[in-house]
């Protein structure tokens, strides 16, 4: 019952413009203002009735403005971030504290360096599974579907967001390889949905869902902004990973979204005195002037290709890992059992590992991640600083230094452990991203290359008489740029390292990097994100990104919803009325006649109503009465024989003395606050001119009447599939064209009507069914299809079935697993 | 008869799946693919056959590949910029060389400051004028309805390639405060054409329109990333002032091009000397440590509204100096008879105004752009600095050190009449941008406030011990980024100007002026190119950007082409044969019969050709010749009666005794290198057994046969209008689906078909009749169209053939351009 149309919010321009002539649309708009302003709100905000009526005119209505809610959307995303990093910071120098307070004891500084982080995992994985289990991982796979306008379930929703925020702070706090970022593009885009939200119960106005998705992207953007404090870089990765095509007036809103969180991100250290002013996360100091000979290009490029292949094959040993946990059935029911376990066990051998009087002396294992990757970042080159006695107590590198490994060691075997440490520690069920992880290894690689570039040439390369030194801090940055970048294919890695280093001169040796890391990586692997999609088995339109295949060919006649609900050219007040308190969609289709099921095309409900309500309208009444007093000036009518004939003839019940009682549903609820209400209500001489049996009476008669449609506004350039339309050609219109449903027709017939949620049962299906990398069993259900199409076979019926239900769905996913 | 399924083409993703069935794809490959080797290939690239068949097979087939068509797209442009860059530094500096020879004459030296920019504009103006008019201005406009799927004539051929490079070399050259970027970007987009061009000769693939506008806008972010060396920024400017919605795959490549050409851009200097490595092109010194106090993001923030006054006002005076020698008819008329004079009159005027011992020794008139920017981004603060008296002859700040006035009054004289003479300048009829002078004009005023600040500050701020004095040119680069972003309404110029100077640590400063700019610019003003497109009445869908109206509602039925050649079910193989001959479009609809033109889907041309040339072919040929010998051992038959009969009866005329005569033309166009005259030319048997008159009896009789459209892979999922579909929405979907023609449907019937060239003069003429600002005339039209589609008034005929003729058009325009 609230307003369809959108006027109020200015995020309205996703929405088709249904009305071709604006001047129309203001016309319909004053006609439909009126009523908006009483009727009922729906969803979470409704609850929040916390502001008076003029206030609400004069604050709360500009609250729901665009501009305010994009502040809104780079704000609070940016206090998480902060907070949350006060929080990790916190517990991660509790470890250490403890660590350092048991110094004369190896084995209680074991006991301390191991039981906080796997209290703190044992924590993250519980909070998460009881508060919300979908806050689990990065969030990111989902994120991408629902950027393609299919709505994974509960990914939006405020227990994902408590859930992500606490499992995350204890996760990283734990100390384990995890990363922030990803996670907190998911946050971003629950930050998003639920202003999305909050700006539509604001502005009065029913959420469009195409208008959701397009903020949820910006709240992705925002979500990286906040978290490296990276503005542009934080937009490209976002429109990357999350989207197959991108509107551009999206992009200026999600710049400055972005631009606003990664400001507040970097503001509030300044604020609480952590900082003197603005700087960037991991400012570099690399030479300004000649920073690289252009022979280093090519060992930037050699770089880049070790960093895709280890892309690719950090997401094939992730792929393994998820897939093996899910796939061995006994294995995956012990693990859903003792959910904590899994990540305690993978928590008590990291830290294990990690633990620096034991085999962490050789991987700096006492350094947090950030810490890492200051020192990896830095501007020194090891292989002669580490030589040197004088460290300053800040000097992370200092960590690396062994006494009987070298510096190549020690960054070989951190780089090894780390990376498989990484692998793994991902697959934990708390939220977690694997973007800093592979951001880390990269970092690790780098310095090694660095390294071995600047022993190769310790006298640099003269050139034009200036000398140029390899710095090993720049292929470290290089090489975390180059292997985020491979593992979750894009290239905007390149700009965040920009803008988290603060430092752009060495932007051709970096972007090659990324591009021929990327080039490597995309021609072995899908993406972390696309690995994960496919073994979670997540809706997803699938032949967009990958070109391996284009999915079994399941048309719109598959999952088209066929009991249309539509009005015919001769449809009566009644019919009307009948279908507008089915309420199935926003429009509702006319067709010709019932018989031919022409479609002539598409009527939006609240009109439908208002047409409505004006035919019961209370003009129409006393209208009515006059004319009726002018024929007979009394009419000699039995009260009893009445109320007989009117419960006999309607299914409307009698309305008590003010308003129609509690069980009196259909026309109460379709125009509760409309003009029939309201007349019997607000105006007494109703009551003496007409009684309400003479009321009811009148309107079921007024009910027969046939409803004239030239006053209404009919979109007739609704888009329209044909029954044997492809699934993703279909999906491929919805979201491109920004529409919520669509009719079906055949040789202009209406038959059908898909709406986004048939769309998303549809891939969900086909999730279930597709094969994690063969391809026969997509050859084998599309065979199946063609034979479903010839003959009404067993199997089209289960196919039918299959695609009807999702119940049903887990069987013929089984098979496949193994 | 060229290739319609581009297999071999990489570049394929754009085009819509013909087939669902990837399977279905490869069969129909092989079906197609012996033919298509012999077919012959159309356009210019055709004429240069410079290749044998086996160095294509084995070297031109790879040539056409995606990633080489992206290389050639980053390395040409660049090579055409950094020569440019050659010519446009000689002819700047033979002027200051002789300026500098009359060094006794004030005369000589303005007679020679004067003479060869005035030569060299009319030089640059003719030649224009006379290869290419169309190189005339930026490009951008033109680019922009070219990215929007609508081709303006002539904008993307080789002659107005070379006016374009030839024209701005001379104009550049002048020293004129015109820019090279915008044309730049032109010039990216055309070689971008003629690539994809190239590359559907090379792969023997017919060229898609939607896939040269992706690789145009490639083409676009190249042409800005040569220029400037900027490979993200270019990149992100081409999709803002480009593009409404934008391909992520199309991000990619366009990435990667942009990223060679602004490598090799940069690269090819070291290569001749002139630098000793890669350094950005306006490289920055700011300090590193603590850029800037947090205080100072206010004074970026004025100077960000100040800038999009100034960008607004720009924008404001540009367009009422286009539109003034525009709509002055006799002003306007003589413009035309004499070209040159124009640009000769205002270069007089410029250069007199810059001579330096006359007005221009108050703005720095002897630098040249390039050093104007140089000495503006620099690191002393002029206020303090021009007081001392130590320069070195590369410090450019001087020449704005005046004995009377103080560098206050020099800045401020710079910037106004950099302002005006910027705004006169790029009205001229020469190849010049816009972007570069908005820049420019940008910096002074930066630099102004930048100065200003630092007199406010002498002292600078004093926070927790560290002392932040404001760097005025860090203020200068700020203008620059907010002006140019104001004027064309962009906020990627920040990004440009990190890459520009090399610097990103005046990341937020920077950034919120831009964002602040356009906030102040883009509420007063269209976009610089905006209004282009506006007075130069460009057709371009204009809705999507500007929210101010709808346009006029015209709807698809006003435009869609109405005779429609269609197959129906009944359809013979002579009507087949009649239709394909026609050529109107890729593909043929197929309805279900001629009276009810129920459209059940369409077929693919070179698949009709198929069954065609199948249904003729020499097998079933050998087959009927077979059939026939069973049936009778011997035919006696009168050659001459025969002769006879098939004159009468087919318009086919007798073959030669090798394949058909020249004036053959139908069968032979038609079939030119399919089976039959194959058949008739490798297998002398064919001769023995059946001689030509048979075969064309043979084939006459077998014209008579019913298609049999079972074997057709019939495209049941093309997207279908209705005949109400509003232009804007037609324009939508067909762009966004990359559809090059859709059909217009009423009720299920086949009623015409729409294709880009359609949407393309009904934007023309819809660009006639738009008002420049005011919107009566539109609400005018809207009422005559809502009129002409009640009665058949004259209006209604006039509105017809307006959209439905283009000679027509100039008339209505007239009396709005006044």
């Amino acid at each position: 019952m609230t307003g369809d149309i959108s006027e109020k919010s200015s995020l309205q321009c996703a929405q088709p413009l249904m009305y071709t002539d604006e001047r129309e649309k203001e016309d319909f708009k004053q006609l439909t203002e009126q009523k908006k302003s009483e009727e009922p709100v729906q969803g979470r905000w409704a609850r929040f009735n916390f502001c008076s009526p003029p206030w609400r005119t004069f604050f709360l209505w500009h609250l729901g403005e665009e501009w305010i809610i994009l502040i809104l959307l780079g704000i609070i995303p940016a206090i998480f971030s902060w907070a949350m990093d006060y929080g990790i910071e916190f517990f991660l120098h509790s470890t250490i504290w403890v660590y350092e307070k048991a110094h004369d004891h190896v084995f209680l500084q074991y006991l301390a360096w191991v039981s906080i982080p796997v209290v703190l995992i044992i924590i993250a994985a519980g909070f998460t599974y009881l508060v919300g289990p979908q806050a689990a991982g990065s969030g990111i796979p989902e994120m991408k579907a629902i950027a393609k306008g299919i709505d994974v379930k509960g990914h939006l929703s405020l227990n994902t967001l408590v859930a992500k925020i606490v499992g995350l702070t204890f996760a990283l706090g734990s100390g384990m390889p995890l990363g922030k970022e990803s996670p907190f593009v998911h946050i971003g885009g629950i930050c998003a949905a639920q202003l999305s939200r909050f700006a539509a119960y604001i502005g009065k106005v029913k959420e469009s869902k195409a208008q959701r998705v397009e903020l949820v992207i910006s709240g992705c953007a925002v979500g990286l902004a906040c978290c490296f404090g990276t503005p542009a870089g934080g937009l490209l990765y976002s429109i990357e990973v999350a989207s197959t095509f991108f509107l551009v007036r999206n992009y200026w809103k999600a710049f400055f979204a972005a631009t606003i969180s990664a400001f507040v991100f970097r503001f509030l250290p300044v604020c609480d005195g952590s900082f003197a002013t603005i700087t960037p996360l991991f400012k570099t100091w690399f030479r300004q002037e000649h920073p690289y000979e252009l022979l280093e290009l090519l060992s930037f490029c050699v770089l880049g290709v070790l960093c895709g292949l280890a892309g690719a094959f950090f997401v094939f040993v992730n792929g393994v890992m998820v897939r093996f946990i899910r796939s061995e059935r006994r294995i995956s029911q012990f693990l859903v059992k003792t959910r904590v376990l899994y990540p305690a066990l993978v928590t008590l051998v990291i830290a294990t590992l990690t633990f620096p009087p034991g085999f962490g002396q050789y991987m700096a294992g006492e350094l947090t991640q950030k810490e890492t990757l200051y020192a990896l970042f830095d501007n020194y080159t090891w292989s002669k600083h580490l030589q040197e006695d004088h460290f300053d107590p800040s000097d992370h590198s200092v960590a690396w230094k062994h006494p009987h490994v070298n510096v190549f060691g020690t960054l070989a075997i951190s780089f090894i452990m780390k990376f498989f440490m990484s692998a793994v520690a991902i697959s934990m069920p708390v939220p977690c991203g694997s973007f800093v992880p592979a951001f880390v290894i990269g970092a690790y690689l780098g310095r090694l290359v660095g390294e071995v570039a600047a022993v190769v040439l310790p006298e640099g390369i003269h050139n034009n008489g200036t000398i140029f030194t390899p710095v090993p801090g720049s292929y470290a940055v290089a090489g975390a740029a180059a292997m985020s970048g491979a593992a979750t294919h894009t290239v905007s890695t390149a700009l965040i390292v920009f803008e988290l280093t603060g430092q752009i001169n060495y932007i051709f040796p970096l972007i090659f990097s990324v591009i021929v890391a990327n080039i490597v990586a995309q021609s072995l692997q899908p993406s972390l994100y696309d690995t994960l999609i496919r073994v979670r088995k997540l809706p997803y339109p699938a032949e967009l990104t990958w070109g391996h295949h284009n999915g079994p060919s399941i048309q719109v006649e598959d999952f088209m919803v066929k009991d249309v609900k539509y009005i015919t050219l001769n449809s009566t007040f009644k019919d009307l009325h009948k279908i507008l308190f089915s309420r199935q969609f926003k429009c509702l289709p006319l067709v010709k006649s019932a018989d031919s099921m022409i479609l002539l095309g598409s009527i939006q409900c609240v009109q439908l109503r208002a047409l409505l309500s004006q035919h019961l309208s209370r003009a129409r009444q006393l209208e009515y009465l006059r004319e009726d007093e002018r024929k007979h000036s009394s009419i000699p009518t039995s009260e009893d024989e009445n109320e007989k004939d009117i419960q006999e003839v309607s299914p409307l019940k009698r309305p008590t003395a003010r308003g129609f009682q509690d069980s009196d549903i259909t026309l109460k609820t379709l125009l509760c606050s409309h003009s029939i209400v309201e007349g019997l209500e607000d105006d007494p001489d109703m009551e003496d001119t007409m009684t309400k049996k003479e009321i009811l009476e009148w309107e079921e008669l007024q009910l027969e009447d046939k409803v004239n449609f030239n006053d209404c506004k009919i979109d007739p350039a609704s888009i329209q599939l044909l029954e044997r339309t492809s699934l993703q050609k279909a999906h491929k219109i919805l979201t491109m064209m920004s529409l919520d449903e669509a009719y079906v027709t055949s040789a202009g017939k209406l038959i059908g009507v898909v709406s986004r949620s048939e769309l998303r049962k549809a891939f969900e299906t086909l999730a279930k069914v597709r094969a994690p990398v063969t391809h026969p069993p997509m050859e084998t259900l599309r065979e199946t299809r063609t034979r479903c199409r010839n003959t009404d076979t067993p199997e089209a019926t289960e196919l039918h079935s299959l695609l009807g239900s999702e119940s049903s769905l887990d069987q013929p996913a089984e098979p496949e697993e193994k």
